[in-house]
């Protein structure tokens, strides 16, 4: 069963951007709302209109660590993601409000499986 | 505050393998135990022994998609981790019992960023 938590995407070589991050506090229900959630999906709706974005996959843990990983067809085009003006605003937001810590790896693909249990 | 959430690294190049992956069914305490946390814990540990491992991150969302990625320092490491005969079976068991789902993706990490609230 694929739906869109999973990246659908072409064969490999692409390019993977892994931002691995951790957040100060929980998301709502358990926390304040401070727009993460608003800015997050803003980022991903963003992203999804450049050239060269092939797609995404989020997810974070209830201690607030999340990994995402937006797939690219080129460094190119993760540069020009990377410049935009609003991208750049919230990675701005970002420090100064909702993580404590991050670590992006940006890397080329090789290779890539798939599988799913109805065959 | 960096802590053993982060994988702490060397400068690229490395390698990293991004497991994307949805559980059937809610980790305990929500749905019974299958003996996925267990395993999962085992992996680490197994992982960590071998010749050019680098680090690991991982997370999952209540929704039970998760993320892990390794780091490896090449693809001769990760083809001898792949090849490990404990890990060969606890993957037949994942798709026996855990996923529905994975993807799996190669990747060789080129450029590397992190930033610490602390500065």
């Amino acid at each position: 069963m694929t739906d869109d938590t999973f990246a659908r995407l072409p064969e490999p070589p692409y390019w993977a951007v892994v931002f691995s991050s951790r957040r100060r506090t929980a998301d709502p229900p358990d926390g304040p709302d401070d727009g993460y959630g608003a800015a997050a999906d803003r980022m991903v709706r963003l992203a999804s209109g450049y050239d060269g974005f092939l797609g995404i996959e989020s997810t974070r843990g209830p201690d607030g660590f999340g990994v995402t990983v937006s797939y690219w067809s080129s460094p190119e085009a993760i540069r020009a993601w990377r410049d935009d003006v609003e991208h750049t605003r919230t990675r701005e937001t970002g420090r100064a409000r909702w993580y404590d810590h991050y670590e992006l790896r940006v890397a080329r693909v090789e290779r890539a499986y798939g599988w799913d249990v109805a065959g």
